[in-house]
């Protein structure tokens, strides 16, 4: 019998925007990006991480007299979520969410306005992608982290038996808006780890922006805003870039070279009970791998100090304990390797690992010696041993 | 500062086939849909609605011989739901379902195979459009309703907060396989309310459909099943059409032609407790809004008149009581225009309804006459009273 075939593609557009003050009168970027109709105003419902709203004690103001100078229709008081990736695990955040949604009668052309860190943006983003079959959402990312990279992508989650994004969906956001006055408020900790994503988009992408955060370590590591605004532009463009011109925004292949350095930054997070903030175990991801890419034969040895030297003066460690644990016994739960296992899980279909060519370009692979990845860590152990690894006593 | 712009398309296929015996192994539909690797095997993971499986009690070994004959990998037995839009209310079915993924890691790259009627395959297509941002789902609907409309569409969803569909998202199936021997087993009841959505796509898009549709009523009416494959595929590709030749197959619009007589129809199933079938509940919504079609100037009366004739020829009633209850309190939630508005937060932006112009041409209006449709209500009401409406009998 015949069949049918369907078969179209659906546009998707959205605008990362880069500012100062977002919430100040006169700035008129929000309220540019809302679409609003006379007859009938666009509803906004905000939700602001608590640790935010802490810091910045006036922002709820702000955010209320901003919306009426602009005729904004702001639905109820702001909502305020606790942040970290502990919200992810907890259903009754999301819950509050959906019911905030419901109560305010927010329907897919009014707005959520998400003000927070990568976790929030993450739980905030899956309400709204998944209420009415998609409420559309603005992300106002409030680290380095989200600003650079988290926060600039197509992809939500929520964690669910224990698994890290076990549940989520695509869903490119309405708009981001950066605004880099969240910065001052960061602990050094987290102005830190937040790099670790821009090393490693440099490393597979883009090595003139490698050099720049060489160059730049100490002085990023200090805490230079105009260094920082550098790297989150550089880093969010070419975030952005790889996701709309890489042909598979939604990730139906195999193929996933962002996740350099991921495979063990996932386990290690999940190792550590949460010990290492995100970007600190993608630098120790990083290390070792970029360590067996050398170790393999795939990167020059010169490259491979420069990596590890630029990770340490942005204030990196390159290693945690929990990377020997049960090293040889690799049935273990505990063993880093497993890691490997589970990241092919989530993402499907065949193993697939970036490694590094040369800085500046990745190279993917299939299959891996874990007696070289054993000798990596080993290395990286010794290395660990000369330096205090001061990220962690903070 | 500089926005960074992100523009692309995703580009979704899917099929949608018909055949008789699917899981027969000389069948081989099925297998040659699966993408297979001889390195690494596809899994598959199977859910059954209950209801289906008491009706066909060999399936469960017709799979896994299926299986084993065409050297697919299935995961774990298959796993039986109870079917029915009760399904989408409970959260524990959907975390069946998840916990069954968890199980058999299922992946990104694995399939799920989902047996059943619409309620079912909404429920399962939620949780494999949610599992690591989205699991290959192959539909496999067994009544008239889901081979001929809601299978084969882009949408999936559960109940929250009592209201329909309150979260869900666009995720395209990956294939959908009506097999026709399963409408066998379905009651006259159901048999019946599954034409109702033939009966809308006919009047808003294919006048040629409708006068099949009139001329064939009794037969349909009565199972015969030639009729029904040919109303089947008929509605199912001006459905697939609309979807993939509408510019806007995720509803980022406020148009929707395919909602055609379903605001009141939405309302019905809530006010009657789902008394009345989903498809039932339709047919009252068709002949409500064709009358205010009528009633308005838009529609000529002999047109007017086919609609609810073919209607009752194909065993419809026109007509519940709770159209009427409330009807002067407009602000009564039990009052059926609450529907309107009700319909018009799911969907968003301005309230757009679909109306008729013609037999095959509907027409879009953006604001209506709640005197109008009282007096096609009234008129509805009166007209019931002529005929016993035999499919509430059932």
């Amino acid at each position: 019998m015949e069949a049918i075939v369907s078969s179209f593609p659906v546009y998707f557009d959205y605008q990362v925007q880069f500012t100062h003050g977002l919430f100040t009168k006169e700035n008129f970027l929000l309220a540019e990006v809302i679409q609003q109709s006379i007859a009938r105003p666009s509803k906004l419902l905000f939700v602001v991480e608590q640790e935010v709203a802490d810091s910045h004690p006036m922002l709820p103001t702000a955010i209320n007299d901003y919306c009426q100078y602009h005729g904004l229709r702001q639905c109820g008081p702001v909502l305020f979520i606790a942040g970290g990736e502990a919200i992810k695990n907890d259903s009754r955040q999301l819950q509050q969410i959906y019911q905030a949604i419901n109560e305010h009668s927010i329907c897919r052309h009014s707005y959520i306005v998400a003000v927070g860190g990568g976790a929030l943006l993450d739980m905030v983003g899956f309400a709204a992608a998944t209420a009415h079959r998609g409420i559309r959402l603005i992300r106002v990312p409030t680290t380095v982290l989200a600003q650079a990279d988290s926060g600039v992508g197509v992809k939500n989650a929520i964690n669910y038996f224990n698994k890290k994004n076990f549940l989520g969906c695509f869903a490119p956001p309405y708009a981001v808006l950066n605004d880099f006055d969240f910065l001052s408020s960061l602990n050094l900790r987290d102005w830190r780890a937040g790099m670790a994503e821009a090393v490693k988009v440099a490393l597979i992408k883009d090595a003139e922006f490698f050099y720049y955060l060489q160059q730049q370590a100490q002085a990023l590591s200090q805490r230079d805003l105009p260094s920082m605004q550098h790297l989150i532009q550089r880093c969010a463009a070419l975030h952005v870039a790889h996701i709309s011109g890489n042909g598979d925004p939604f990730e139906f292949g195999s193929s996933r070279p962002l996740d350099f350095g991921h495979w063990a930054a996932h386990k290690l997070e999940h190792l550590t009970t949460h010990r290492l903030r995100h970007g600190e175990a993608v630098a120790i991801g990083l290390a070792l791998d970029s360590t067996y890419s050398y170790l393999a034969g795939y990167l020059a040895q010169s490259d491979w100090q420069q990596i590890l030297t630029t990770l340490q003066d942005l204030g990196f460690a390159l290693y945690a304990p929990e990377l020997s644990q049960q090293l040889e016994n690799l049935d273990h739960p505990l063993n880093i390797f497993h890691g490997l296992r589970e990241f092919q899980e989530h993402l499907g279909g065949e193993l697939t690992i970036m490694l590094l060519e040369k800085i500046g370009q990745g190279k993917e692979v299939h299959a891996v010696d874990i007696a070289v990845f054993q000798q990596a860590i080993a290395l990286l152990r010794e290395q660990s041993c000369k330096q205090v690894p001061e990220i962690l006593s903070n």
